[in-house]
Formats: structure tokens, C-alpha cells, sequence
């Protein structure tokens, strides 16, 4: 997979190299994904208007994929770039505008260019290709938010064999996406006080894969963790990983945290998972769960200390249009890139024997 | 970089492809990184003998890399194959067993066969070499325990400018590789008590990047933190990785995260660091720093249930050499990994502009 | 770089990762190398007509790169889809589509799908990227048509030292871009006669570069005249390519076939080029220089004997539009894979040494 | 698949990652190729010893590929580093070392170092591995020498299905592996002519491969023929490649190069083979034949021009120990070359459908 593009150029895009032929894939199915993440969804995220509408320009022929490239793009609309002026030699805080400028020599300025979360939708979209993929193989892939600030829900963690679709059913129906409505309040109460502050909050997304088959993820440098890791660290904003009992499991003794197998309608199973299902970097068969945990969004509108271009030290303060908390719709986008590993490791692995 | 070879075959090696003309190698020198990684090394870690003597195959002459690939060898000596004669058939509880036989179809059970972590010794050989391309340009790396069980250093999220060489000579001082002598002491009683359980336990490895140019990192598929996390969770045994502050960087607002721009000494620089010198996946220049949870190593002495490849329940008890505690001996693991990415960035970075 | 897009859907285009920051990009440049392949320019080639224009979707600011990945993209205008209807279910002979219908299980039968020279277009506005990425290391390239049929130009197989801007003045002033006017004529009268037969025929592009500086390439599995051949060989209708001397070679001994070295200007120079400006793998410093033999078009008037997805035999005649003889419209192709190749090498040879 | 070692260092060897588990490898059958390949065969090759011994160090367990890398390794024998040393600061007209001493800033000079053809050994060892993942589908390879000097053999561009066994039992029987006995006894001739002379000469090998599977290849940038071209690029001393008719089909006509299809024993079969079993880039379950074209070896005894380091011109001698001619050789490289490629897309496209 390939993306491209900037956050007030024509628009942003990607390439899927290496689909199958003869899955169904249509603009309508795609578009769905790109709505839980398009901004202006709700009162707790930017109300910068986007209608991020996909346009499959290759790769489909008659409803299905055809083995050759699939070219997706989404045209940007509403690019307020003047809402940007003040920026173009300024360097904001905890963005990427100081590391840009040092690495190209010269930047685009508008809503960050390229570092902008805006080409994560280009990622959504070619997530709903790769679910398409992966569904194929009865897997399911689902992320809910679990954490916002201290605002914890139980589902952290929890190791146990999730119910994804119970678990789904519940997170969809909030605008925060928590698997508990109880908690969701909370979090939402939260984040429209952090927002009336003109301040950000960070959390923590978690993500659950169910019927992954045995035998995903290799050996050594490809091991299914590693690309997992990878691909959530590729996210804007995402400063911790974790898989199976992750930190936690720094503390434990080896004869509390090993998985114990038994079979169960002719399965290997274990009686815990605090493995995530994977072990030696190759899935065992048990769900396979991780935590990404998010950093707040750094556009405040604080009068903050900074540099510019030519050495001057100068006060910036937020305008653009931005969220005050970026969990909420950053939940396709952690679901879009595990169903892009899942699928590129369901793939490869039709070559691991005779 | 590729590597190969399993635990108890004729050895493990590694290759490096795109190392540059003119940097001098040794094997002495990479000896010293091999040394630290080695089992046998004090009463805390396995009594398995090896030497781990690294032999230069090629891409060397006359002391200096060639430009061509460099092939490392390691070859096994105390393989006491027969240790694992009654795992043939056994799937030990949160080993890669099970998982390898599906996967394949069959396995070398001997020590894990490719999934021993033994296979880490390449990397450490490599990431001898890859050490002396980031020190060219000044870099230095270093990782320290900062973590067992419970027992925390207080360089455990030091997101201050670390004294890196300070650091490093007192964790390399003592045997568990702690940056606190204190803490290190009880670091060490309480792996001494676990193993004389039988038991084992997790840790935690912190590792500091010093002295990176501006403009490491590409914009979205290959960003920094994403190629460290990706290395990271190919070591054996690593569950979580965060850089910055991490999982904590969850729960604050964007006005206590945010790290304001100064200059000093002609340099740009962050006042605080919360940000682990990378914004926008580009090294801005700050020192990087990341944690490292490892889970405890899965062989114990104590009986646990298991199934075979018959489909019984069976009972395993752990035997052959193992380590109580992985973090002391995974400490040379984490910074060759890290070494290994900082080049490659290095390199690349060489085509960012014109 | 990644291309897409098939001949009768949305339209085709390509992705350049990994272009520096900072060259001058504008669409007026790519279209000036697009309008030397597209349709319609000449009585000789096929009277499709597509304007072929380029948008620029990402990776340019204020007409600069950015460093950033940049999107071509080629609108499909004069798309006559029904020209193909009668061959939904029939092979044509020597297309690709008796193989695409059995690798992918269905396929577009429009104009051949993705499998339509028309592919090339994205890779002609990508070679326009590529020549300005070399041409600021003072490289230059240039094809012409050396040989159609029997008609051949003294200009096959000079291993002179081309004076590139002088053919390429003669070459781009006649239809068939020959850099000898009489022969050009020739060619003209042959491919007019062999389109009023309603046949094809192939022929034969050479190709130049200058000023390359020395040390371009990979030692063994990424050797220059490797790279270069890859690409020749991804343009439709090729079945050959040789460099330097080539096939001729073959037949000569040691002593007359041996480039001598000597000074000149303080440069080391070749007294003879056989050797194509590449030894070892790697660019000398003299001219490089490859022939590539294209294979007639495959579409003729002529009924000819096929089967069809059922397993009949069936006659087939050529509708639709297509070239008598292709290689007119391949020098912009030929050129623009070489510079892609040379601009891949020119960018990773940054990292040879210290 | 990755290899090392240079001509005159502790050995050679590859490491091939990706070879699915369950294949029987044995040192013995790699033995088999890499004695075809070996120095001092017979009285027209170099008289260089090397057993040219294979060990396997790694990924393979109880005689069957694990799916892990697989390391070969050929430690170097007969090493007559003091040959060279006449040649330390001099460059040999038509070899490697002006190229290697500029690209590296220095170069290792005994026999080439990496720029030797002694590295193809390693290309041997794994296109051993890689015969026996196509054979597992039925697929065989073969080449022989179809021309040397002006002597040709008929079978150079007979496009007819090729009896491949009974040509190979042939070419195997004589000493300069031609399918023609009575050519091989003019080529053998030339051979020793030229060779008493202190010259050397160039020639031709032709490659065919049957029971290709329809549909291996990919359509754009991975093209069978593209992959097949690349492959035979890296062989030392090759100049030109063409498949099918080839630099022939230049100058035909559509009407009289294209392949008619019909139906013969429930399959698809074409009249003639003038596509050499690929359109499209995809294999269409024809037989594959392509040619390969070697220049004379650069090494001569007679004295040459040339300069050295300091910039002088000096006089070259060959000393040494070479081939006066190098297909009979490079018969097995190139069908190991073949193989690898075949293996690898053989793989790939068991993802190329649902």
C-alpha cells in the first residue's frame, strides 16, 4: 500500500498493490469507514467540514477487484489555508513543523502538508479493502475506545475472550466510542470540559481480532506484533504500544502470565491469553488484542513559546480548526491499518509450506 | 540486514547488505557487544555455555568495510540437543511450539529451533557494525534495566536530557545492568529468590539516543518510532514499547505535553521533552528515549498443562538452561536494534533533499 | 514509484516515493514528454485521441517537491468501450488475455484493461520527475528509433560517443523520431504501406545517456545494466535488450572486444566503449548506451484462428484503433524508464560511502 | 535470497529466506550443480581448484526445509592472493576494479573481489533450493551453450516445442554443454584454439523451462520476462537477453509473429511460440525459451593500455588463472538464475486469486 498527499493540496489517496482478484469492493462500502473518521461528526470533534467522498480510480471492474492496482481518492474541500498564513515561518509546538523544514528545506505550511492526520482517511480507505480481505477468512477486526485522560473503561485489558460484536454494537452507538455506555458519558463530559478550555486530551484505543487463523506473522523480523506495532506507531499521535498483557506483564512471574493449553471442540486452546494470541510472533488461534495509547492533540489555544524560521523566539496560539480529543476518530483508522497487517500476513502466509 | 540459524544447529549469522565503503570493522570490537549478550555471563542469567565467537565471512578487507555485504557467523558449541528430546512431540505453554507446527507443518523442538532467542546474537553482531556507521556521525546509544518485577528505576521515564555515559557506567557496573546500584541490588535479590523458585519475571529496558541530527525519519510509512517499535517487537519476549512519555502522555492535556521551542547555543531545542525527540516520525534533534516491557520467560520449573501433537493432555515441566530474568542479557539486544535503525535512517536520510 | 490504472477505466496514473525536496515540478514539463507518446500525433500512429493531460495531485508546493510522495494522474477521455464488445469472452492472439482470464479468473476486456500500452503514459509523466532529478547531476538521456523491419539506422550499435543532442535534434524533427532523415523516410514509407495491409511491424529503439558520473550501480544483484533491463522489459511488446556491444559480443574475442583505459582531461577515459559505459555492475563515465527490440502489434485486419472462454474455436479480426508499428511512441517510454532507473541509482549511490 | 563473499575472502554463500517448509534439501544435491559449476572441470575451463564444497548452516531439520533462512556457505580454497598483488593500484581493462575504486574510495583486489564470478557460486547453491521448489510442480529448466564465436547451433531460436530431456542428455555429455554434438566438437575446437592463443572468446546460452503453470508473473512491474532479464543481468559478463523471438521479431510483421491459439487435450495451446510462453508478462503454459548472450572474459594475456591509481599509463598483463571462454560454465547459472525467479513468482502467485 501506498498514500499520498497533503492536508490542503487536491486531496489525499492511496494505491493497494497485491489485492486478489474477485473480491467485491464498492465506493458505498469504503465510504462507510470513511464517515466514522470524517471530521464534523459530532460536537466533540473539528468542525472542519469535510465530506471525504472516495473515488475508486482503478483496479475494479464490474463490482469486483482485479488483481491490479486499486487507486482510491478522496478530494479535499473545505481547505482554509489563509487560516494558516500566520504559521508559514512559524514552528508550532509539538508539531512536525520544525523536523519538515530541517529534513526538505522548505515546507508546506498548510494544516501540516503531509504530517497532517488528515492522510490517515487515505489509510481508512484502504482499510475497507483489506476488512473485505480478511472477512473472506472469517476474521473480524473491531476498536473501541478504553481510556480518555483517567477515564477508564474495564475493557482495558481485558484478557478474557472478548465479544466483539456486543462489545461493537455498544462503542458505535456513542459519539466517543466506548464499549460502556456508562464510561462513554464520563468521557464525553470530559472532553466537551477539555474543549471549552481551548485544551486537548490523549487516551487509549483498544483493538480485538477474532478467528484470526493459526499460522499468521513470521518468524524473525516480520513477526505479527512487530508489523502490528509498526503500523499503529505510523498513526499521527501515537506514543504506546502494547500487546496481550503488555506492560503489566513486565511485572509478572512466568508461572502466573504462560497460557496453558487444552483442547475444546477439537481446538488447541489456552485457558488465559495473556500471550494476545500470538506467540514466537505467530498467531496461536486465541483473539489477538492490543492497546494504542494516544497523545493530546497538540493545537492549543494557550499562548505558547516558540522559535520561527529566522531565529526569533515568538508566542503561538491555535487557530485552524481542530480536536479536542482525536480518539473518537482515530478508531477506523487503528481497525483500517490491523486489517491492512492481517490481510498482507493472510496473504504471505499461503506460502509458508509445500 | 538478514539473518539465519537456529538454536541448536550448526550456528547463527547475519548479513548486512548496504553497509558504506570505508568504516573499520572487527570482530574484536563486535566481540565486546557479543560478550554482553552471552550466556554464562553471571550467576543471574543461564549456565549455557557458549562463547559466541563471531567470525567475519566477507565484506571486509584489510580491516574496513568494502561496500559489500558483510556475512557474520556465530557457530553453536553447547547444544545439548538431547535436553529437548521430550518436547518432540510437547507443546510448552507460551512457546512458539504449537504455533511453528501449524504453521509449518513440522519443527526443530531442539531449544526452540529458530524461535530461541538465541537467534539475537546476530543482531547483536550486527548491530556492532551498525554502531560504528551512527557514531560516525556522532550518535550514541545506550540501554539500561529500569525495571524487574516491581522494582522501578527512577530512569524510568526520565524525560530529561539523560548523562548518558554516566548512566551507562554504572548500569554496566553491575550485573543486572540497572543505572542505580541501589535499586540494581534489589533488582538482583529478587531475581536470585525467583530463580530459586524456579520461577521467572518480567522487566523493563530503557534505551537513550543521543546526539541525532535533525531530519531522521520519513513523513508516514517508515516514521522513526514506527521502525523502533517494528525492531523492538522482534526481540523474543518484548509485549510493549512506548517512546516519549508513552502510555502516560494518555492521560495528560495537550498544555502540560506540549514540549515550547528555544534556542540556545545556536541550536533549536525543546524545553521539556514529552515528545522523545521525534515529531511528525523526524528526529528534531532532542535525545530519544523509549521503554521496552518484557514478559517472563515462559519455561518454569513448575508442572503445567499442555496438550501434544496427538491431541492429549499432557504435563510439562521445564529442563534445559534457561534465564530467571531476560532483561540483563537483552540489554546489548535492544541498543543493536536500535543502532541498526539509526543507521539505516542515516543513510536514507542522504537522499531527503537535493 | 507505483503506477495504476487500466485502458478504459477513471484513468491511469503513478506515485513517486522517495523524490528529494526541492527540484521544480510543473505540469507544463510532464506534458511536454506526454505529448511526444500520446495518440493521434502523427499519421503513423493510431488515431485514438486522448489528450493525455497531467494534474499534479500531491507532493508539490508553491512548484517545488516537497519530499513527499507525488501523484500523477491521466483522466481516460476517448474510452470506446463497445469497440471491445466482441471480445469479452474471445483471446486475442498474442494478448494478454487468455492469460489474465486465467491468473485472476475474470478480467477487463476493454482496450485490454491493464494490460493496454496505455499503462505506459503513467510511466512517461513519472520519467519526467526522474530526468529532472538527473539532469541536475548534469545527466542526460535520449532514445530514437534505429531500426523498423528491415530499415535500419548506422546509429544501431555506434559505440562511438554519441553526440545525443545533434540525434536527438534530427530524431524529434521526422514522424518516425530517427536520428538519420533518409532513413526516417524509409521507415515512414514501410510503416504507411504496412498499415494500408491492414498488418503491423516491429522494431528496434536505441538509447543514450551521458554524463553519468562513475560509480552508479550495485555490485551484483542491482547492477545498473540489470535495473535497466527490468525496466525495458516492463514496456509492452519488448522481447529484447542489449547494451554495449550485446549479442554482437558474443562473437568476438577478448583481445578486440577490451575497453583501453586512459587519461584525457584528467579523466579516465575507454579508447573503445564496448563495454556500454557500465563494468562491474556500475557506470565508468562514459556513454551508456542499449538497444531494445520491440515485437510487432499484435492487433491486425487479418482473420485469425483463437478460442474462446468456452472452448470453441472462434476467428478473430482487429477492431478498435492501434499503432501499425509502436516504437515511434516508445521513445518517450524508453526514455522514461532509463531515467527512472538512473535517478533510483543516482539517489542510493548517496550512501556508498563514509 | 541474499549472498556474500568475495573471490579471495574466507568463502561465498546466500541466504534464501522464504522457502517454504517441507522441501527434502540435501548438501549432496546442491553438490550436483555446483560441480557443473566448479573451476577445473575440464581442460577448456580455468584451472583454478576449488571443491567448491556446500555447507547448509542453517533452515533446514532432519533433511526438509523449515520455512526458516536457509544459509549456504562455500569456504574459498585455492586462494592465490599473491597473484594479484601486481594489481593492486591498476585498473584491468573491461573488469571492475576503475569502477569498484571509484564507487568505494578502495577496493579489494585479489581476483575481483565481490565483482568476481566466484560469487555466482552462491547462485548456484540456491537455485539448487529453488529447482527443487518448481520441480515440486512439475516444472523443469535446462539450458545449454548454443553458440560460441560465430559457431552456432540450430537450436539457438528454434521456438518449436523444445524436447528438453533428450537436448540436456546431449549438452550434459560433452564438455562444452552444446545439445548439438557434432557443433560441440567445432566449439570445443575454437576454445582451445583461442585459448592457446591467450585470448578468449564470448558466446550464446539458451534456457528453456516446461510445464510453466499458466498465470506466473505480474502484469506490470514484475513481468515474467522483466524478472527472467534482471536475473541474467547479474551474471558477470552478459550483454544481452531476449526471449521468444526476440531481437528477430523486430523485423516481422504482426500477420507472421503472432501466435494462433487452439485446443489440444483440454487445453489451450498456440500453433507457434514466437511469445516464448509469456503475453502480457504472464506465462501462458507454453514453454519459455529465452537467450543469453556472454562477451568474451576481459582477462587476456596479451599486454594492454591501461592506467593506475596514481594516474599513470601502465601496460596490463593477464596473469591469473581464467576461462578462455565462459558459457560452458555458466550453463548451470543460468538455469539456477531461472529457477529463482520461477520459484519466487511460483509463490507469489499463489495470492494472486481468492
Amino acid at each position: 500500500m501506498t498514500t499520498f498527499g497533503e492536508s490542503h493540496g487536491a486531496g489525499i489517496g492511496a494505491v493497494i498493490d497485491g489485492c486478489p482478484a474477485g473480491f467485491e469492493i464498492s465506493e458505498e462500502e469504503i465510504q462507510m469507514d470513511l464517515d466514522r473518521r470524517k471530521p464534523g461528526q459530532s460536537h466533540i470533534t473539528t468542525q472542519r467540514k469535510e465530506s471525504d467522498t472516495v473515488q475508486i480510480l482503478s483496479g475494479v471492474f464490474e463490482g469486483k477487484s482485479q488483481g491490479t492496482p486499486i487507486a482510491l481518492f478522496i478530494p479535499n474541500e473545505d481547505a482554509k489555508s489563509k487560516d494558516y498564513d500566520h504559521l508559514k515561518e512559524t514552528f508550532r509546538p509539538s508539531h512536525a513543523d520544525y523536523t519538515y523544514q530541517m529534513k526538505y528545506g522548505f515546507r508546506d505550511h498548510r494544516g501540516g502538508g503531509r504530517s497532517s492526520a488528515r492522510a490517515t482517511a487515505a489509510v481508512v480507505a484502504a482499510g475497507a479493502v483489506a476488512k473485505k480481505i480478511i472477512s473472506h477468512s472469517s476474521m473480524a477486526v473491531g476498536a473501541f475506545v478504553t481510556k480518555v485522560g483517567e477515564i477508564e473503561s474495564s475493557m482495558l485489558n481485558a484478557q478474557i475472550e472478548f465479544d466483539l460484536e456486543a462489545l461493537q454494537k455498544i462503542s458505535e452507538g456513542n459519539i466517543v466510542r466506548c464499549p460502556d455506555d456508562g464510561v462513554a458519558k464520563k468521557m464525553i463530559s470530559l472532553i466537551e470540559q477539555v474543549r471549552k478550555e481551548g485544551d486537548t486530551i490523549g487516551g487509549v484505543i483498544t483493538c480485538v481480532i477474532k478467528n484470526v487463523p493459526v499460522g499468521l506473522g513470521e518468524p524473525l523480523f516480520d513477526k505479527l506484533q512487530a508489523d502490528l506495532a509498526k503500523a499503529m506507531f505510523s498513526i499521527n499521535a501515537v506514543h504506546g504500544f502494547e500487546y496481550g498483557n503488555g506492560f503489566a506483564g513486565a511485572t509478572k512471574r512466568g508461572s502466573e502470565n504462560n497460557d496453558e493449553f487444552y483442547f475444546e471442540e477439537e481446538k488447541v486452546k489456552t485457558r488465559t491469553n495473556f500471550s494476545g494470541g500470538i506467540q514466537g510472533g505467530i498467531s496461536n488461534g486465541m483473539p489477538i488484542y492490543f492497546n494504542v495509547a494516544f497523545k493530546p492533540v497538540a493545537t492549543i489555544v494557550a499562548a505558547q513559546e516558540s522559535v520561527n524560521l529566522q531565529g526569533d523566539s515568538v508566542e503561538v496560539k491555535g487557530k485552524g480548526r481542530h480536536d479536542p480529543c482525536v480518539v473518537p476518530r482515530a478508531v477506523p483508522i487503528v481497525e483500517a491499518m490491523a486489517a491492512i497487517v492481517f490481510a498482507d500476513h493472510l496473504l504471505r502466509n499461503r506460502a509458508s509450506k509445500i
